[in-house]
C-alpha cells in the first residue's frame, strides 16, 4: 500500500478528489504513487449543489497551496522544487462523460449536465480529468492497490450501490454510452417478489447484496451495524450477511464468466466486512462458475486503497495516463 | 447479405471453414466480402479425429484448387489473374489458443492440443489463422453481417450450445485465458433443482436455453421439432420455447449491463424460430435492463449470414485483420 510512502524527489505532482455523497476525500499525489497531503470534510449536499462545487474548489486550493508550499520549503532542494503540478482529477457518483468532463447525473451531489472539467480548469488555469467514482477506485487499485499484479480485472464497489470497473488488458472498458459494469443492475433474484431496486426493476444485485439491502433485511441503520452483530454472534445478522455474500458471489460468477479476468478485486463500505462475507463469496463464485473462467482466475480480494481509492485513481487520470487509458468513450 | 455478391476483379482470396460437429462448411471468399465458391459436408467425427482432419484438409484443397481455377480461367483477363491467395482461416468448436493456432479441446471433433495451424501451413505452404467457431462467427457477422454496423456488440450462437463473441470498440476481446463471452455458463436459474448442465453446474443458461434444452423440456428430439409444432399452434412448444427466450432474455440483459454494447445479434439454430422467441427475448430485455444500458442499445437482431458467418468470419482471419483485431490472447 502506497499509503504514507514517501515520494521520489522531483517529479510531476496531481490533486485528485473523491466526490462521495457523504464525505470529499482529496489528495495531493506524486508521479510515484507517493501521497504528499490530504483533505477530508463532509459533503454539504445539504446546502445545494453550489456549496458542493464551492466546498470541492476549496479543497482542490488548499491541496495547490500545500504543492506549493513543498516546492517553496525545497527551494534550496533543486530536485524537490523541480516538482511540477500538472493537474487536477476528479471521481464523481454516477454518469460522467470522461471525454467531455461533463458529469451528466449525480443525484448524491445534485448536480446535472455540469461540465465539471470547465469549471475546474477555469477555476486553477490547469489540465482537468474527470471520471465516475467507481472507474477512479477502479484505476486507484490498478495503479497502487489490489489490481497492480493484473492486467485484466474486475473492480466492484459494494457500498450504499453496487458498482465495478472493468480493466480489460490494461485499458479501462468503459462501453460507447459509459455505462458499461453496471453489476450492480444485473438482474440475480428471480422470484417474482424479489425486493425493487431503485432502477425501478426488481431483483438487481444491488437489491439484494448492497449495505442498503443489508440493512434493510436485517432491520438495522446500516451494514456496519449488521456486521458488528454478527461478530457479536448475531445468528440474524450473520444470515442476511451470508445471504448478501451469496448473492454477491453469483453476480461476480456471471462477471467472471463473461469477461474472463484474472482477478477480481472488492472495495466499498461493505468489504469492511469482508472477514464476514469474503468466505462465502468466494466459495459461491468456486460453486458456480463455468470450469475453465475459475480456472483463469487468480483470486478474489478486498481492495487495498480502502477509502482512498477513488482520490489516487482520479489523480492517476492526470498522472499515470498508461494506466488510465481510456477505451470506447466515444460512440 | 454478402451471399452470392459477385467480388470486384482483383484483390485478395482466402479459404474459410466452420468445422461444425455436424457440418463442415467451407467458403473462398474475396477481400471485398464476394463468396466465390464453397463446399459442404457431413463432419466424419465417427470415423475418428484423423478422419475429420482428413476431410478439412480435403476440403481446403477442394477451395483452393477452385481458387487456381479461377485465376486460370481469367489469364486473358489481368485484374482477375492477379488474383493472390493469401491463406486459410478455421474456426473449431471448443477452447483455442488463436495466438498460436492450436485447438485446446474440442469434443465434438475429438481433438486436443492439435496444432491445427501449424498442420494446415505444413500441408499449403501458406498462412493459416485459426479460432474458436463462436469468435469466427462473431467476426464473420461483424465484417458482412448483423454487427457491420457497430463497433460494439455482442454476438450470441444459440444451439446445441451457447456462446457469444464479444467485439469491444471494433477489437474481439477474448480474454487472458481465451474464454470471455461463456454467456451459455452464467448462473441463471436460481432453483435448486435447476437442470444440471453439461459442465456439472446447474442453472447456467445453457442448461435452460439452447436448443437441447427446448428439445428437452418439450420432450421432442429437437429444437426445430418444437419450432414447428409451436407454430402448429402446440400450447406446450409454445410454452417451453418462450420460457427459454425469457431465460435468454434474462443472460443477455445481464451482458448489454456488463458491456453497454450497441447490439446484440442472435445466431445459431435455435435463431431459426426468431419469429417465435424473438418477441419475448426483447421483451424480457426490455422489463430487465438497467435504463441507461438499455438506452443505449440500438437493437436484438437475428444474425444475418447464417450458416455461412463461422466460414466467413475464419476467412476473415487473415483477409480483414482490421476487424479481427485480436486483443487480450496472451496473458
Amino acid at each position: 500500500v502506497a499509503r504514507g510512502r514517501l515520494a521520489r524527489p522531483g517529479g510531476r505532482l496531481a490533486v485528485g478528489i473523491d466526490l462521495g455523497g457523504t464525505t470529499l476525500n482529496g489528495l495531493l499525489v506524486g508521479e510515484d504513487g507517493g501521497l504528499l497531503a490530504r483533505r477530508r470534510r463532509a459533503t454539504p449536499k445539504a446546502e445545494g449543489a453550489e456549496a458542493v462545487l464551492a466546498a470541492v474548489r476549496d479543497m482542490a486550493a488548499e491541496l495547490l497551496a500545500e504543492a506549493h508550499a513543498l516546492k517553496d520549503s525545497a527551494a534550496g532542494a533543486p530536485a524537490l522544487a523541480s516538482r511540477e503540478i500538472i493537474g487536477l482529477g476528479f471521481g464523481i457518483p454516477g454518469p460522467v462523460d470522461a471525454e467531455r468532463g461533463v458529469c451528466l447525473f449525480s443525484p448524491n451531489l445534485g448536480w446535472r449536465d455540469l461540465d465539471v472539467a470547465s469549471y475546474f480548469r477555469q477555476a486553477f488555469d490547469l489540465p482537468v480529468c474527470v471520471d465516475n467514482d467507481v472507474r477512479a477506485a477502479t484505476l486507484g487499485e490498478a495503479w497502487l492497490g489490489a489490481g497492480r499484479p493484473y492486467r485484466t480485472f474486475i473492480c466492484l464497489t459494494v457500498g450504499t450501490g453496487i458498482g465495478a470497473g472493468v480493466m480489460l488488458d490494461g485499458r479501462l472498458w468503459r462501453g460507447p454510452g459509459s455505462c458499461a459494469g453496471e453489476i450492480g443492475h444485473i438482474p440475480i433474484d428471480m422470484r417474482p417478489d424479489a425486493p425493487l431496486c431503485g432502477c425501478g426493476r426488481r431483483g438487481c444485485l444491488e437489491a439484494v447484496a448492497s449495505g442498503t439491502a443489508i440493512a434493510r433485511e436485517a432491520g438495522m441503520s446500516s451494514a456496519r451495524e449488521v456486521a458488528d452483530a454478527a461478530r457479536r454472534g448475531d445468528a440474524g445478522a450473520i444470515a442476511v450477511l451470508e445471504r448478501a455474500a451469496a448473492f454477491l458471489g453469483l453476480g461476480i460468477s456471471a462477471a467472471i464468466t463473461l469477461y474472463n479476468p484474472e482477478a477480481v478485486v472488492v472495495g466499498g463500505g461493505v468489504a469492511g466486512a469482508w472477514d464476514l462475507i469474503g468466505p462465502v463469496v468466494r466459495r459461491t463464485v468456486e460453486e458456480r462458475t463455468f470450469p475453465p473462467n475459475l480456472a483463469g482466475l487468480r483470486g478474489i480480494f478486498p481492495a487495498a486503497l480502502g477509502q482512498d481509492a477513488g482520490a489516487v485513481g482520479a489523480a492517476s487520470l492526470v498522472l499515470a495516463p498508461g494506466v488510465a487509458q481510456v477505451e470506447g468513450a466515444s460512440p
